[in-house]
């Protein structure tokens, strides 16, 4: 049999659980790969720092680049653009199929290494860079190749999900809920890339890219966090029967040219609760396709961790390997499609959107107006109506849900009621999907 | 650009699909797979019988021998053993890849079929012969070809989903619902191979063998259908937050000799509504995964239907496609297993048990003992005492909820419990699951 050289590069949750699951299911990942895959060493910066997992400390190397020569297979998990970038692309430089977790990288440079390896014959594969332990890439690859994919909606980022999960069920505020996220690990000491957007716009991306066949990068992506929204937003929205999750969006729409385009967003979203992502609790992630012939299509599982994760970057070595041992060239992607980005402006979607106002008559009446003039029609309004708090006149609580209409339409309406005397402020605009 | 052969054989609703996808998408398909692909054939009994979808009558042949001979890829969607079985032995000897969504057949012959395919380096692919539209055979064959699968559990007949989904949102009768579902269309004319579990259990020897690399078939797979489902059984299964679903059970067990094995079973299962499962309504399917590594995994879609499995269909057609435009052997499957099938007299599992008793003090106290006898121990009991129906004593309902024990203890249990004098009938067994 075979023996297939295996190099290593990062070595934290993710990695230390692939070099224990490589040296402890050695016979039974060679049994179904036909070849052994020895794991030859492990590049890290600190060769002595303490680790999850024991493994053989003679493994460790700070000499990346040595690794990469000569290896069959190339496990990229350092994360960061560099010195990642530069070592991937020595790897397919020297004939080693490369599998990589690295999200950051891929959201930046994915089209481009895609080339290269398409270029040398070798197999670039990165299932563990979007929704961990979900295989989604390799379904929207392969499985959907002979369809066509209309949108796709997930939650791809388990922290976010977390905090908006707990914030559904216990009522609790955006601040307080992320440091509970904190104390359980759920969350980051700097949480920002997770709950200003930017790790899911990463793998929104990733995903459009794959999904729609054409190169998409994170300067596509219209990128909202979840910073903003209150205890208040997602109590109204469990009163209208709906839940607020984090979806990375891309979708098939028609530009304000009348030609077709992917919009590629991340936003808080309102979801009826019938809806099938409205059910993934916790940190878990999931992932929602429509296409055209397939239809419906929902993917869960677990977004993050350790072994969950290992399980993915596994599942591409063992396919990288397989391919190396049957010989011919790995798969390449197909990023034939030409589809242009298309800004968020130009899609079609409704708002929900919340304002305090002086509780007087003709307020709705005002507001109601501009909704006209700027052509968007009103599906739901309610009104509260509370007692000021000391030194404020009374002030009324109101909530609309807009009928479909062209963002740049239903933004400028916000503005523009935003303006008006009788409001105080906007509260809230939430977008609403999956109506 | 190279040109790759199709042939056709059967044009069913399904067959249909994708016949009109290899001719409307020609130009998207070829840019994806690299070669264009001419369906060069249909073979079918009737050429001139009345179908869902308008092709072109050239295109229609009687001689499935003949379209076979020179073509690159054969989709073979006739159904029943032959003379399938023969043309895709045909077809794989004269060099083709094939496509099949022939589950009976698979159930029976897929080591078989697979070791032909192999020995010639031809790719057999099957995604659609399984949860129509959900790629979960790709997704075990290939993502999870890294960790070890533990248990896998699915909605796999759209059929019986329907029925049972029906009994539970509106309490009706076993065979008021079956009526319906015929009525619908969602049930055949002669509904016994879905509602007796025979499609699942198909389904449950294929999904076994590619979860536990080692081949299964159809005598291996235990089975019950859901005919024996009352109204009452679905309605105490809501009093106590469950549901009740038809499940295609794959698992590792322990077996009587204390060596590992697999038990594949399908049989009508309570489960929590908490569940992911629970969740999957109407016609739905689902595959719920664990995996030693990836944890819980589910995958949701459509399992039926034209359009949905034509797009299963055509992803393997792609997939076979593009293989044979990048050169090297198809890929293979694993089958380096050798676990052996367990009978489901070995497997752990819980019982709910529905009784009539006489309503007279001793009951529970007999019943118990018999209980205690077997070592099995109950978790939950629940008695519902009623005016008897005319020219009858007093009877008690009771249902009990049982600890896990092994099957084999369970079922002596049940047999004793119905011995007794005091009890006038064992109304229903249902396994539970998911706890």
């Amino acid at each position: 049999m075979k023996t297939l050289k295996v190099a290593l590069l990062g070595c934290g949750n993710v990695g230390s659980h692939v070099a224990r699951i490589l040296l402890d299911d050695a016979d039974e990942l060679a049994a179904r790969t036909g070849a052994r895959l020895e794991l030859v060493g492990i590049a890290v910066r600190s060769p002595d720092a303490p680790r999850d997992v024991q493994l053989p400390r003679g493994l460790f190397t700070t000499d990346a680049e040595e690794l990469v020569r000569g290896a069959d297979v190339v496990i990229e998990l350092m994360g960061g653009l560099e010195p990642a970038g530069t070592l991937i692309r020595q790897a397919i430089a020297g004939g080693a199929a490369v599998v990589s977790g690295n999200k950051a990288l891929l959201a930046r440079q994915l089209p481009e290494l895609s080339a290269l390896a398409d270029t040398a014959g070798l197999q670039l594969s990165y299932e563990a860079a979007v929704a961990g332990a979900i295989p989604i890439l390799r379904l929207i690859r392969d499985s959907l190749s002979g369809d066509r994919v209309t949108k796709v909606m997930g939650i791809v980022n388990g922290t976010t999900n977390y905090i908006l999960d707990a914030m559904d069920s216990t009522g609790a505020q955006f601040a307080d809920a992320l440091a509970e996220a904190q104390r359980l690990g759920y969350a980051e000491a700097d949480p920002t890339a997770d709950i200003e957007g930017l790790d899911a716009a990463a793998k929104a991306a990733i995903l459009a890219t794959l999904s729609f066949h054409t190169p998409f990068d994170l300067g596509d992506v219209h990128c909202e966090g979840i910073t903003g929204v209150t205890a208040a937003d997602v109590a109204a929205a469990r009163d209208a029967g709906m839940v607020i999750k984090l979806l990375a969006i891309a979708e098939r729409v028609e530009g304000s040219g009348g030609e077709e385009g992917i919009c590629v967003r991340v936003h808080p979203t309102l979801l009826s609760r019938d809806h099938p992502l409205a059910a993934v609790h916790g940190a878990f992630n999931a992932v929602f396709i429509e296409a055209e012939n397939a239809g419906e299509l929902m993917f869960y599982g677990q977004g993050a961790g350790g072994r969950p994760t290992a399980s993915a970057i596994l599942g591409d070595v063992v396919s990288a390997a397989r391919r190396v041992v049957v010989g011919g060239r790995g798969r390449t992607e197909t990023t034939t499609g030409n589809v242009r980005a298309v800004p968020i402006d130009d899609i079609q979607t409704s708002y929900s959107i919340g304002l305090e106002a002086k509780d007087e008559t003709g307020v709705l009446a005002a507001i109601a107006r501009i909704f006209t003039e700027h052509g968007v029609s009103i599906e739901a309004m309610r009104q509260t109506t509370h007692p000021a708090d000391a030194g404020q006149t009374d002030s009324a609580t109101l909530r609309f849900i807009t009928h479909t209409g062209r963002e740049s339409a239903l933004a400028a309406t916000v503005e523009d009621v935003r303006r008006l005397p009788v409001v105080r402020e906007i509260t809230s605009v939430l977008r609403v999907e999956g109506n």
